[in-house]
C-alpha cells in the first residue's frame, strides 16, 4: 500500500511528527510535510529548486528535527545541511548519511528527501539509546543535486568531494530568472568565493551512505522492499543520424524508397533487442527521435534520435555499445542510408565499496528477513561525486511502479520501517569493523 | 542527360524559342524561361502563386505563344487561360490539353507548366500544318492547383468542372498576408461573384488530357521517357497514437518496460511490410512521427503517427488498410502499450477514362517504340478534378529522380519531344475515334 500525504497540510510543521518515536513512517510523514509550501516554491505542487525560499524553509525545518535528533546543524559554505551527532571522542571522523534536500519541478516528496529524513531518524534511533560511536554519525542533505534551477547538477556534493569543475563557478551562470548563482548565495547569508569551502577533509569522512527510492520497478517486481547498490552505472549517450531519400509519398514506389525512418525503426529495435539480450542491469534506451521532414505525404529523408546505454561495469556497457554499433551498421548498408553515430557522453561507473556493500546486505537481510536484492543504478546519484572523496553505499526503497519525477511516487510507511531497521543495524555492523579495523 | 536551364534569362522574353519548330524541347525552354523573375514572384527561386504578380507576367507570355500557335487566348473567371484552337466547324465541343500554372515556393519550372507548353506545341504542330478537327483543340493553364497562397487547392480546375464546395469561396479566407480572395481576384480584372461562371456545360468538352511529370521515380527507374497514368490513387490517412508507460531510462530494466517507441517502430516496419507487399501502385507512409516526452533519459510513453496509404483501386488500398489496422492492433497488444488509430481522410480514386488510356497506349507505342508503361499517379492532379466534367487522361513524363517540388526537378528534352510526338499521334487518334463515334 502507497503512504497516502497528510491531508491536514496546515497544522502547525512537525508538531505530530516530532513528538513520536524514530520510525521510518515519521520519515515519511516528513517528507510528505515538506512537499507543500512554505517548503515548496510554487503552490499546488512540490518544487523546491537550490536556493528558493522553499529550500530555506526546509533547511530551518530540518536543522530543529537534528537538534531534536541530538545533532548540532550548520549550512556550510555551498549551502547544504549538515548536522552532526559527535562519537565517543571529539573531533572524530565522520560516517556521512544522507540524500539531496531539492526537487524538479511538479516533483514526488520522496526522491532525496527521504534519505536525509531516514538519517535523522537513525541518529535520533542511537541518541534516544544514548549510544555514541568512535565516530560522529552526521547527517547531510544536499543543496542542489538535480540541477533544477542551475545549468549544472550535483554540485552540492561535488563541492563537499572536492571535485568541482571550472565551468561550476562560472560567474555568468544564471538561472531562468537571470539571477547568478552568486545572488543566489548571497541570499542565504552564503559567498561564492567561499562555496568550494565545503569540501571536506578525506580523513574526517570514512564514508557516505545513502538511501534513496530506488525510482524505477525492479524491486517492487522483486516484491522485495529494500535492495542494496553495487553499482551506480556507466552510461553512454550517441546521437545517431539516419539520411535516406526523402520523397513524395504518393508517387515514390516502395521497392525504390531509402525511407530514414523504416531504418531508423529497424535500428531502435535491434537497441531493444540488444538491451534486453545482456544481464539485468544492461538497458538501451532511445527517447527523442525526431523525422525530417515530418509531414504525413512524404517519405522521410532524415532521422536523428538519442541512444543511451547503461551497465554496472564498463565490459557489459562497450560490449552491448559495440554490438549496437554493428547493427546499426548493417541495417544502414542493407537499406542503403547513410548513418552518422556520435558518442555524446562517457560516464564511467561508480561502484559502491565492497565492504560497506557487504555490510549493507548483511543488514538488509537481518531486515528483511530475505536474500539481499543487489541492483545496479541506472540513475546518477550524490554517492556518484561523493565516491570521489570516500568510500560510499547506498540502500534502495522500493517505490510505487517504480514512479519519480513525478507527484504520484509513493513509498510504503513498512517499507521505511524496514530500511530504518537496515540503516541502524548497518551502523552497528560499521562499528563493529570499524574497531575491528582498529584492533 | 537533365535538361539545363537557360543560362540567359534577361534575353528578350520568347524571342528565340517562338522563332523555332514547334517541339518538345522548345516547351521544356520556355518553361526555363518562365522559371524567373518576372514570371516568378522572388528573385532567384521560382515562386508562382496564383493571381500574383509572376501569375500575371506568365499569362501574358503564354497568351502571345498561344496566338502564335493559333489560337485564341482569353481568361475565365477564375483566372485560368484558355487558348482555342477551332475545329472544321464553329462552336464545335473542345478536347482540352493542359495543367496548371501555379506553382509551390522555391519550386521545379516543370510541374503543371510543362503539360501546358506542351498543350501549346501540340496546337502549334496541327496549326503549322493547317489541320483541324470536328472539333476545337483549347489548352488550359490553371490558375490554382498547388494551393500555395489560399487555403484550397485544385481551385481553378474545381471550378472550371462545376464542383466547388461551399468553403472555397468563404469570405473570410485569407493569403498569409491577410489579402482576400476577392481582392486578388480584382487586381487581375476579375470579380468573385463571377468566379463559378468559369464552369464549363458537360456538352462543350469532349475530354481533358494532361500531360504532367511523373514526380516519382517509376518511369526511370523502368527506363522509359513515358508512362500512361491509368487512375489517380484512392488515398487513406490514419492517425496513430501509441501509449506505453514513460520512465527513467536509466532504472527501468528492460523485461519490465512498455517502450512506446520500440512498439511505434514495430508498427512502422509492418506498415512498410504490408505497403511493399501488394501491387506496384500500392504505397504505404510514416511521413510524421513524434516522440513523448522525447527526451534522451526518458523510456517514451507516448509515441503518434500518421498513416498514408494509397492504390489505384479501393480494392487494393482498402484491403492494405485492413491488414495494417490487424498487424498494428496485434503489435500493441502483445506489448501491452494501446493504440488510437483513427481515419482522417479518405479520397476515392479517379480512375483515367479506359478509352482514352487505350488511344494514348498506342500513342506511347508509337512515340517510343516500346511497350507502354502503365501506372498509377500517387499523387492528385487537375485531372481529378476534371473528371467530374469529362473523360479524363494522363501521360506521365519520366523526371530525373523522381524529384519535384525542387529547383532540382529536371526533364530530358528527348523525354519531352517524345512526349509531343505522343500527344500528336493521341489526337489524331481521337479524331479517328471521334469520327468512328459519330458514323
Amino acid at each position: 500500500m502507497p503512504h497516502s500525504p497528510l491531508a491536514t497540510p496546515t497544522r502547525s510543521p512537525g508538531a505530530r511528527p516530532s513528538g513520536d518515536r524514530p520510525s521510518g513512517a515519521r520519515a515519511v510523514s516528513r517528507c510528505d510535510l515538506l512537499g507543500e509550501v512554505p517548503y515548496s516554491d510554487v503552490p499546488g505542487q512540490l518544487f523546491r529548486p537550490y536556493l528558493g525560499g522553499g529550500h530555506a524553509a526546509t533547511l530551518d525545518r530540518i536543522a530543529a528535527w537534528m537538534a531534536e535528533a541530538g545533532m548540532r546543524a550548520r549550512i556550510d559554505p555551498a549551502g547544504n545541511i549538515v548536522g552532526r551527532y559527535e562519537g565517543s571522542m571529539p573531533d572524530a571522523p565522520a560516517l556521512l548519511l544522507g540524500s539531496h534536500v531539492d526537487s524538479v519541478r511538479d516533483a514526488g516528496r520522496y526522491d532525496g528527501m527521504l534519505g536525509v529524513m531516514l538519517g535523522i531518524e537513525t541518529v535520533a534511533h542511537f541518541a534516544e539509546r544514548g549510544r555514541r560511536f568512535p565516530f560522529a554519525l552526521e547527517v547531510i542533505g544536499f543543496g542542489d543535486e538535480e540541477g533544477s534551477r542551475f545549468p549544472v547538477s550535483m554540485l552540492c556534493s561535488r563541492a563537499v568531494a572536492g571535485a568541482l569543475a571550472g565551468q561550476d563557478m562560472a560567474q555568468d551562470m544564471v538561472d531562468a530568472q537571470g539571477t547568478s548563482l552568486a545572488d543566489a548565495l548571497g541570499g542565504f547569508g552564503l559567498d561564492l568565493a567561499r562555496f568550494s569551502q565545503a569540501a571536506r577533509r578525506r580523513a574526517d569522512v570514512l564514508a557516505y551512505v545513502e538511501a534513496h527510492i530506488e525510482q524505477g520497478p525492479v524491486l517492487e517486481a522483486a516484491d522485495r522492499p529494500l535492495g542494496v547498490v553495487s553499482a551506480i552505472a556507466a552510461q553512454y549517450r550517441f546521437q545517431a543520424d539516419v539520411t535516406g531519400v526523402a520523397g513524395h509519398a504518393g508517387t515514390m514506389a516502395m521497392d525504390l524508397r531509402r525511407d530514414a525512418l523504416a531504418a531508423a525503426a529497424e535500428m531502435v529495435l535491434a537497441i531493444e533487442r540488444i538491451g534486453g539480450g545482456g544481464p539485468p542491469d544492461l538497458v538501451a534506451t532511445v527517447g527523442r527521435l525526431a523525422v525530417g521532414p515530418g509531414v504525413p505525404n512524404v517519405v522521410p529523408g532524415t532521422v536523428g534520435f538519442t541512444i543511451d546505454v547503461r551497465a554496472g561495469t564498463h565490459a557489459v556497457r562497450d560490449g552491448a555499445a559495440r554490438a549496437i554499433r554493428a547493427a546499426l551498421s548493417e541495417i544502414a548498408a542493407r537499406r542503403q542510408v547513410t548513418l552518422d553515430l556520435a558518442q555524446q557522453q562517457d560516464l564511467p561507473a561508480t561502484p559502491c565499496d565492497p565492504a560497506l556493500t557487504g555490510l549493507l546486505e548483511e543488514a538488509v537481510r537481518q531486515a528483511t528477513g530475505h536474500a539481499p536484492h543487489v541492483l545496479v543504478s541506472g540513475a546518477g546519484h550524490d554517492a556518484m561525486a561523493m565516491a570521489r572523496l570516500a568510500p560510499v553505499g547506498m540502500l534502495f526503497l522500493r517505490c510505487a511502479g517504480g514512479i519519480s519525477h513525478n507527484p504520484a511516487e509513493a513509498v510504503d510507511e513498512a517499507d521505511a520501517d524496514c530500511a530504518l531497521r537496515a540503516l541502524t543495524d548497518f551502523v552497528a555492523r560499521f562499528a563493529e569493523a570499524h574497531q575491528a579495523g582498529r584492533r
